[in-house]
């Protein structure tokens, strides 16, 4: 059975708290939930871990080089800045999927840089919550 | 029932010709047909246009603005620069998701701009025809 | 008899269904009409063309080199970055106008830059559809 | 009756004495003679104030805020970087058109930036004295 | 018993008139009377001067070289560019704070470069009128 | 009673042992001393953090959403890229005051960029540990 | 017997008509005669299409790749800005020689950028209609 | 006999006062002094006039325009961004020599641009108050 | 006895395993090997640290304030953008060393910069693993 | 007889022996035998000169101001930042063709810019050894 | 007896010859015979060296290390890139005058850079042959 | 017997004289002299060569083709904008090594600049002339 790691970064905690104009109500509890259904669906099992850590999701990252057949990372904010998360991106044979709740093209400027982009799979964006399922899709239709 | 268009600009018509180790040996007909199939499962009507064009593209979106319910759009190359298809996006009301065949971000530099992102509800790519099905889904899952 | 064209580029055959906010709720056909109003009050002809294609402009600019005694050029988004729009302005005697509906340079940065306007005989910008009738007054008062 | 002020910036008092070439020969006097001549055909009265004094166009512009229906400005060389002028008309409910005689795009670089165009109603460039007059229009159509 | 001098730039003397989303209600004399309070209880005086004349807040600092022992100065807009105001600021012994009314770094791109901070004592902004109260504290707890 | 953070970031533990001529002597128990005298005249509670761990303040800027009526931060060096800060900062509804001890405007080109800016209350820099204090009342000022 | 297209783009329709000062004063059917002759005397068949639309180009390059031994290609101001037309040169396997008739690197700034130079054979530029003679020799001596 | 204008800009009025590492101890008076001296054994005739106002600095150069025979302009901080001193020295026919005591270049970055330069006749600096003599010897033995 | 402490951010210890083209085969582990035999050779000590948390570093030099005699730093990819380590550096008087296995020059344009090299005492980069025992070398003959 | 200069810059002796994947296995030697060969075929004297210095490269370019009647050019790294040879090749009246044996646009950044283009007549490069007969042909059918 | 170098960088052999609506008509020798006659006034002697080569002026400013009390320099084109010249000023005691026959700030852009201007003693620019006039006065004045 | 080329350029001729605060009082011959010790302890060969010339240092590059086993290369200020000598560096199969002797990124912006460093194998800086003999050794246990 495949096994996927949801990761999920700085801030990412606080949804449905903070700026719910951008980032809707749902919490990331409810958004865990809505994968889970969908992983259960699609015959998979999904782990979640969520840090405010650069360092953690470091590590986690590393921890999915031999544990995980796909992630699923939405870096939030390290997304624009974190060379280091990209450097553990690359590090590992595991394919990764870049996921943002919101579309961060039609945000404030910093927010169109990603400097992981290059070293993932692929990005998924703009497409609220939903967005986790489809990369969920994304790694499983792969082969 | 939905309808939607899927619409593709300048070189998509080489798909499967071009660039093999970067675009996959599909051609832009048997992308169409895994298209077909997903809208048949789901229940949704799918349009094809193709163009090389930049005015015949913009015209297709206009179109769109009453004749369909959203538009998957890869813009090619005019992704980068098209300010004109920018706004024909901006100017109608139908939901538009932006999809790459490649992972653009790791590409050359000037790939990573993309000005209609701004505009569209989201962007899939670097999943090769599969961001296509995405998309539909993405379009199809939104209310 | 003077004889001057009114040239629109990309989307402005939207005017009044797009982005009304912005560019207010009269047609091109209803701007048309006022144009057409202040043409036959100056005693001159006016002719109208509106297209989304980049070459149907530059097609048309050809056109107005012996046709025209003057143009009146919307160039919609194609403004920021035609460099061949621009190349046919410069390559005819016809002096050509450089009209923009609203305010360009209070919305998103790129529409900060004409790459049109060092060549043509001046620019009217911010007035609406106003805009249009200052610039026949601007061309029908030069001599 | 309404009342606009013609406000006109540093150097302009040279009109018709510097680079002719650019300018023309027609003095700022014979500029103001044509404003009137236009206003007391329109049936609107005009003031004229120039100053080479940043100071003293901020000072104007904030006695506009309820003295004129409008204000047509000239700010010359002020216009490429004086954010004071800028936010003088920020400051006030009277609209405020700039106008350039010369086809400012079309010369030197720093000339292509208008750091006052942001909070102008509108511009108008490139025509020579007749700008003045497209504007005194512009505001007088305006409602 | 020290005494400070109150320097205000261009379009100051218009707060509480202009763009009150920014700025508030209260005048430019209303924020005096606060300082005036605060100045009492410190036991320390306190003169004002408003200018929108870059070279009269030059002569006001040239002034405050001998004749104060402290300024707070908010040059408005030529904060982000008077290159003058800058040499003056340092061409004097007397310690300058830079205040400033609203967040300038949450606004326009422009506001967020100061040429006057590296030469001024420090920097307080977006506290409103408060800021100026904050600056008198300031200089009078330096020692 | 109102009660307020004082959060300390990267190399703050250091201050009266780091860069002297920067910094000053007084270590950072000193400032608390400085910071808690203040506030017992002014009858508010505050509570101290410090961490090097960008994970660590955004985990404390979080738990100060619901746990504290404003947050006085110094981010050290974080204040220059730190975008996850930023997003925690706009992910609560606490007010936030940046302080530096420093004038950072007059040191190195990188420290004149703060990423936090724009989304804290205001900002306080170079008044050394008495910045701190005016945070502080900046703060008890508000209503 | 090889078979090359000569193929132009905007504006290249009015050579010997627009800025003869730059281009000269013999039309591009002039042009096609002096290639012509040389065709013949190289024993080359050689097509020529002009158009102002980058589609229009953009479709020829498609049609080259089977249909032609080499393009020599004029490609006007879209020189400057289409990748679109850039990513056709790169889907075909057909050489493809950049031909520019004045030495764009002697006048405006903004033709000294050429997208399609780097998936072009080579470039030959500033030679007048010579250029083409020159890029069909180069062609032919490939082998 | 010829008859030139030494006109000094913003905090010249200081030297002497500021910052007398970079500027020595010599006041502007002292300056005057040695410049007459040399005037007088040229057998030409000098006046003086310093400003820290911008306009009052344009008014000046006008007034050379037909009252002196060359002008030697020190327009301090003015140098670096006055457009308008710089149209102020392209409008009048007089010959104006740049001078700074400083040597610019050795200095902060933004003192490298000069905006008068290209119009001014040459630019003299680093030679302290000899500058300024040097200066009146190249207006001298200029025919 | 000298003491030094070997100090490895982020990713390092994926060396051996990740992108093996650039980082060679031997493990983290293998590098410390060969850094313990010159050190016995050379008769000092050295610590050994690795983390893939910036603070974790952070904290780490601080303790080399006073516990090593130097420090060799291998920052990872927090080489391009850590002030805050830069500033840990900056904060104690032990002398550190930068190394970095590859050469950072002869990859992506991001790796070019280094953040921490102006405090540190020297670099060295692209001798592979050896660069740590440069660097043990660089640091035992300073005296 | 016509006289033509093949001058070289640094790096060209060293043509078949460095890097062939870019410049092919021929010799600098083989290639001027098939100049020679061509300058007979055309009846014209070719002299060769080659060169690491670039002041030995502009010796011989002011000798061919009266020497030749025309140079062939690779100025090799030297194109990219030497404004001295660019002066040089203005000084003379001889005209002079740029060549470069690669497709200097397909490689690194840095090659894209030529400081000696706009005073050239012309460029022609990527197409290896035979450029330099191109560039012959070229100035021989100048007339 | 004091002694002065009068050093001249690449192309200025060809003064008189090159570009006489830049530089004048009369050629270096008659430049040189002014300068003897002004050394011969003022007591003093000069030498004079003229090179193409960057290293012969590094050899030479050297030189002038203990064997001049003065150098004038007019390092043509490389002082806008040669770093290896300024450090050649830089590495003497002897003081440097840099002269430019033109005004260098009314050509091209990149002339506007000069990167041995911050190591200078001072700058003589747009004064013809006489540049070198007043810089051996500005030497001589010196004490 | 391995054999190494220890390259000096611009300026360190200089060694010992010049700017002795950066660059210590040791003598480029005092450095030599340190070398051969190593070398001979390590039992290989060295040979030095330094000089002013770009085009020298070219040649000798050049000459280490087949001549060295490695080489040490100081290129002083060419090593920021030489591309001529990268170019070298890149022509010949034996490794370079970049050695400087004062940490060039703790100095002017344009030292942080090496366009040498990617060809080259590794980098040292920063360790006095102490970097010579670890490049030494880098060299020597390369295999």
């Amino acid at each position: 059975m495949k096994r996927y790691l949801v990761l999920n970064g700085p801030n990412l905690n606080m949804t449905g708290i903070r700026e719910r104009g951008v980032y809707g109500t749902g919490t990331l509890e409810d958004i865990y939930g809505e994968i889970r259904a969908l992983a259960e669906e699609l015959g998979v099992e999904v782990d979640f871990y969520q840090s405010n850590y650069e360092g953690a999701l470091i590590d986690q990252l590393h921890a999915a080089h031999e544990g995980y057949d796909g992630v699923i990372l939405n870096a939030g904010a390290y997304t624009h800045y974190s060379y280091a998360i990209r450097d553990a991106i690359a590090a590992i044979d595991t394919p990764v999927v870049e996921v943002h709740i919101s579309n961060v093209h039609a945000r404030e400027e910093f927010r169109k840089t990603s400097v992981i982009a290059p070293v993932c799979m692929g990005t998924i964006a703009g497409f609220g919550p939903k967005g986790y399922l489809l990369a969920l899709r994304a790694l499983e239709e792969e082969e």
